[in-house]
């Protein structure tokens, strides 16, 4: 059992928890949904449920962990391992110690970090940055997130590096669901897609982006639906998923003027799903704004899937 | 003698040169303009007249020296010493090897490193940043140049990082002298926004910038004829101070979305004489763009002045 760890991927949906030896491997896994209701002692208590069966799959008791990793979306504090304004989680907008109740409900120690830098983490490591020293981490998903890793070591700021989605790429642009205008994110962000697609669906363009989202019984437009409508040659769906290109090359431009780094992973849930299929046009997108547009970096596309925010988190406790 | 070290500034107009003793303390300085004509050589020869009279000014001989910095434009590889693409500069779109050039001149081992990045290590060790352990140094004067400091220590990246002029503020939006579209520098570099002056007062807006200029037997509108335009509450050149200062703003509040650091130092020609002035301005233009609107970094203008270039080259020998 020695060198186990145990890492849990807080997600706005799901819970994905993983048991990981020293050398990455994974030896069990589980994935719940996030409730909805309970608040944030519900969702800690299914976050434990979680672990124990993955742990269970691995042959492993909890207490026999060296300990248990949590990427949190919110302000999560890896000092004092309290998750603030996770506004993404149930009745989660003040503070919860959720390294403290984790800890008792497990008997191991417990650490929390940030989602998204912990998935960076696991892409440096174990993942498409291996043969890197300095990388930036791209989340495209529901917003787009990102973190940093500098001269092999996490780059954290005073706590709250990585805002990727939050450069400006278009001053005075459209809104973004942080509440300012022209970030990354109001164009590339799947939740500022699916409003942008409704909207113009609502002003009368033809799209089948709804369609196939009630014929697939989805809540939103996912990754999937995505994909569907752009292999039909839906127009909207292509239109928007270009506008999400440019302001991605855009941004990630910017950042790599900024840092010089050795490579791009592209990650999160569009970034895997469309990563290889829109990598060209998102390299040219970044060429435009490339300073040394001769010497661009490496962009890969993230190849730790699904589980690397949670490999991610365990590597909390090898740091 | 023991811990004088010499550095030096060489920028498109002017050579600096400067004796720094191992606190910081400045025992003699020299400046010179830079040659116009001569090549790389030429320079070469000037910039070891320069350091030589400062040494000569601190009671030294050069070959008592630990060593001297060089902070250049261009792409000076810390490595070789070799200094290429230096496009200010006369005839040195090539590479020359300025550090061998030098050393043969001094009698003493000679660095160089990029302007930018060694006047914002000075503002870190002896400057506006003293108390800070990360940094963006942003350099406000004919281009927008930036260094970084992280963690107590330089991010050069891949040897090209710190490049937030050209981190872009507006896909689509105004040429910068870079070639490329809506790059902070477009908006807030000198050269751009003399350019935009000029244009404007071709089409007709009335100004009195190139009145002043020419009666003060300027050759450009240099920070000063600015500063005087603006007293005069030139209209023209207001509305291009306040274009000027959104792009900073908005650019700078990209770069600290993503490095999160603890203070933003805003040096250069114009930075140093209007800092003050538009800092109120500049920081509620950054607030509307940070994520963290609550947490904003401290801004705060170099204090250096305009040694702190030759002053930071010297550092190069205290790494």
């Amino acid at each position: 059992m020695a060198g186990l760890r145990g890492g849990i991927d807080l997600g706005g949906t799901k819970i994905q928890a993983a048991i990981v030896d020293s050398a990455g491997k994974v030896l069990g896994e589980a994935r719940r949904p996030t409730p909805t209701g309970g608040g944030p002692r519900g969702v800690a208590e299914e976050m434990a449920a979680a672990l124990r069966e993955a742990a269970e799959q691995a042959g492993a008791e909890t207490t026999a962990l060296e300990g248990v990793g949590v990427g949190s979306p919110g302000d999560a504090d890896e000092k004092t391992g309290v998750v603030s304004s996770a506004r993404n989680l149930p009745d989660w907008e003040g503070s919860f110690p959720l390294a403290e109740t984790l800890k008792e409900a497990l008997g191991t120690e417990v650490r929390v970090g940030n989602d998204v830098q912990v998935a960076t983490e696991a892409e440096f490591h174990l993942g498409a940055g291996r043969e890197f020293q300095s990388l930036i981490g791209v989340f495209w998903g529901t917003g787009v997130g990102g973190g940093l890793v500098l001269g092999g070591k996490p780059w954290l700021g005073r706590g709250a590096a990585g805002e990727i989605g939050h450069v400006v790429v278009k001053r005075g642009g459209a809104k973004c669901p942080c509440g300012r205008r022209g970030c990354m994110e109001a164009y590339a962000g799947r939740l500022a897609m699916e409003a942008e697609a409704r909207h113009q669906h609502e002003e009368g363009h033809k799209t089948d982006l709804f369609k196939l989202m009630e014929k697939h019984g989805k809540p939103r437009l996912t990754s999937g639906i995505w994909e569907r409508a752009l292999d039909a040659n839906d127009h909207l769906a292509e239109d928007l998923i270009h506008r999400a290109i440019e302001a991605l090359g855009t941004g990630i431009a910017s950042a790599v003027n900024l840092l010089d780094p050795e490579a791009v992973i592209v990650g999160g849930g569009l970034g895997i799903r469309f990563g290889d299929r829109y990598m060209e046009p998102l390299t040219k997108e970044m060429g435009k704004h490339l300073f040394l547009d001769e010497k661009p970096p490496a962009v890969r596309v993230a190849a730790l899937g699904d589980l690397g925010g949670a490999i991610g988190a365990s590597l909390l406790f090898a740091r």
